[in-house]
């Protein structure tokens, strides 16, 4: 799950099961969709005696408070989970009847950049025009980060970028998306970003520069007429393969300390960084599981990426050298971390047919 | 007064008198400088039976917290303010041992702009580099506020600027201000500001475009990944003569929507604005100012000018079409608004005497 819904300000339901879905926290996201792969095992051991894989379950609950003990686990237990592939069923379909295999995810790299001028609030008209005002420096700063056309300016900082190819391009091109819809959803105005790209490019493929928070000097209702001491800007790059969050973190860094001009102190903080994830869409896991999928969905899946970012699937690859299967059951609208979350009957029963069938595909290679 | 200290943390010391200074809330802002005023008339009355000339005694106790009733009352009660120049004692001396008369003051306007973007914020994996961010757009016009030298970058801002004349920088210059301290007290590393301008000229007689507060956001302890829906500034402009305050603020509006993307709302909020002021330094009211100063203080005033503004002035000259003679007997250092705030008894004689002197002056006119 990558949302940031607030959490219900209605009291969750308590669990309920109707004869279209499963009511729950959880119920989508993740619990339900986790579920599907012990009625899997479940399933061939009834039938079969075992599956036809050997099969590791991990389960983790820690996920949306950070995950802080995975990273040991995965350290501490590396010998224990050594296999061949990895499986997560936390993301969704593409859109109900349009099942998905997500082959890429997108990075992240974050910081913290506060900009210090005078030692207190200075009075406005007593000094302004002779300080440098700590807001507009950091302004300044946040503006350079773009060039006029909307690129992120920062040197170096497309020259990892992994083109999408062609193919990716015309498949993503081909899916069903209604951007006026998308954008009245949002209820934004207008489409925004990156020239020479789709919205849906720009949100899966193509890397970002956005400030999350900014903040400085009097916050209150009215004027006040200060020179601020002090302003700071929390920043996030949505990073895509090939770039490298920990060099780019310094490029940042860099470009900070170039657009400072004297009469301020800046601060900049590296904060967390993960690089993007990518599984080449021909691997022979990726063709196992549209097999799968097929067979559990009745429809072949839709090869997409998303734009967020899911940590586990980088340390599975650096702890395990696996890669990761992101096979999602559930819909974008199941309303998770909302009121009535739900997960669909429907789905629950294809997700289980689909993890059956994966098991034996990934039998035969 | 125009400054932004806190309140005393401190309690305010009982009013107590010594050899060198009375200190008190209102010692030197403003109770005590007004206070020499009537007792220069007083020494008139007693001593050559009434003031050379006829005085109206406007005292307000209401400019801390924002004069609302003050306008009403120049309005109401003009008829029986008329009278041929103000006299204000709300300003200091240069420092101790300068005496001065402020001939001019900054004025001031006010705005507030707001950016929103999407409807509530957006996970920004999901949806970053697709929606315009309005913390990020903010920046950008906050920006373009100024060119890349330093000047306000508002169409027409400078066009009815009046300059400095070579006089004004030549006394300006000739001022004791030793950069370096001045720059040390308020906790800044260099100087900043408008090129071509010395320090005191920056805060004394050009325009600033000045955020003074701006907030969009998470603005908590460490990340989250979120494209906000909104962004606001506060932005002042403090304004020299002859600049307009109702048409640059149509013109800050005009160059803030003429940068805004389409893709994000713009909401823009003029608030106060008032003009700078300015007598003529050769004017007979400065001249018979000065020789009451002199005579006072025993020493020349410089005459100066002050960054801040104080609006009633500009009330004055609107109501009832007079100058202001700006008198400010107290010292910068006398901590005004804060603990022990004081003011010193050789600068209340002082300023009893060059107000005695003011009467006569006048008369002579």
């Amino acid at each position: 799950d990558n949302t940031t819904s607030p959490h219900p300000t209605l009291d969750p339901q308590p669990s309920t099961l109707d004869s279209q879905a499963i009511y729950a926290r959880g119920a989508t996201d993740d619990k339900g969709q986790f579920y599907t792969h012990i009625k899997a095992a479940e399933a061939w051991s009834k039938t079969a005696g075992r599956p036809p894989v050997n099969l590791i379950f991990v389960i983790e609950g820690e996920e949306e408070s950070g995950s802080e003990n995975l990273e040991i686990f995965l350290e501490e237990r590396a010998a224990d989970l050594k296999c061949d592939v990895a499986v997560i069923s936390d993301t969704s379909q593409y859109a109900p009847g349009i099942p998905a295999i997500t082959y890429g995810l997108r990075g992240i790299l974050a910081c913290e950049i506060i900009v210090e001028g005078p030692s207190r609030d200075l009075h406005s008209g007593v000094f302004g025009g002779a300080v440098a005002n700590p807001v507009n420096v950091l302004c300044a700063i946040v503006a350079s980060l773009h060039d006029a056309a909307g690129r992120v300016a920062v040197e170096g900082f497309y020259e990892q970028v992994l083109p999408l190819t062609h193919e990716e391009r015309k498949q993503f091109a081909e899916l069903p998306f209604e951007e006026a819809a998308f954008l009245k959803e949002l209820g934004v105005r207008g489409p925004h970003g990156e020239p020479g790209y789709s919205s849906i490019e720009r949100r899966w493929a193509r890397p970002t520069c956005d400030v999350n928070g900014i903040f400085g000097g009097y916050t209150g209702a009215g004027p006040k007429t200060i020179v601020p001491a002090r302003a700071t800007a929390k920043v996030t790059c949505r990073l895509v393969p090939d770039q490298d969050p920990a060099a780019l973190t310094e490029a940042v860094r860099q470009h900070c300390e170039k657009h400072a001009p004297p009469g301020v102190r800046l601060k900049f903080t590296a904060q967390h960084g993960s690089p993007a994830f990518l599984v080449d869409p021909k691997s022979p896991y990726i063709a196992a599981a549209k097999r799968a999928v097929a067979k559990g969905f009745g429809k072949e899946p839709v090869l997409i990426r998303e734009g967020g970012t899911i940590p586990v699937v980088e340390s599975l690859k650096r702890r395990l050298g696996v890669d990761t299967l992101l096979l999602g059951w559930g819909q974008n609208t199941d309303n998770l971390h909302g009121p009535n979350e739900h997960f669909s009957l429907g789905d629950f029963h294809r997700g289980i047919k689909a993890s059956a069938a994966l098991w034996a595909e990934l039998a035969k290679d």
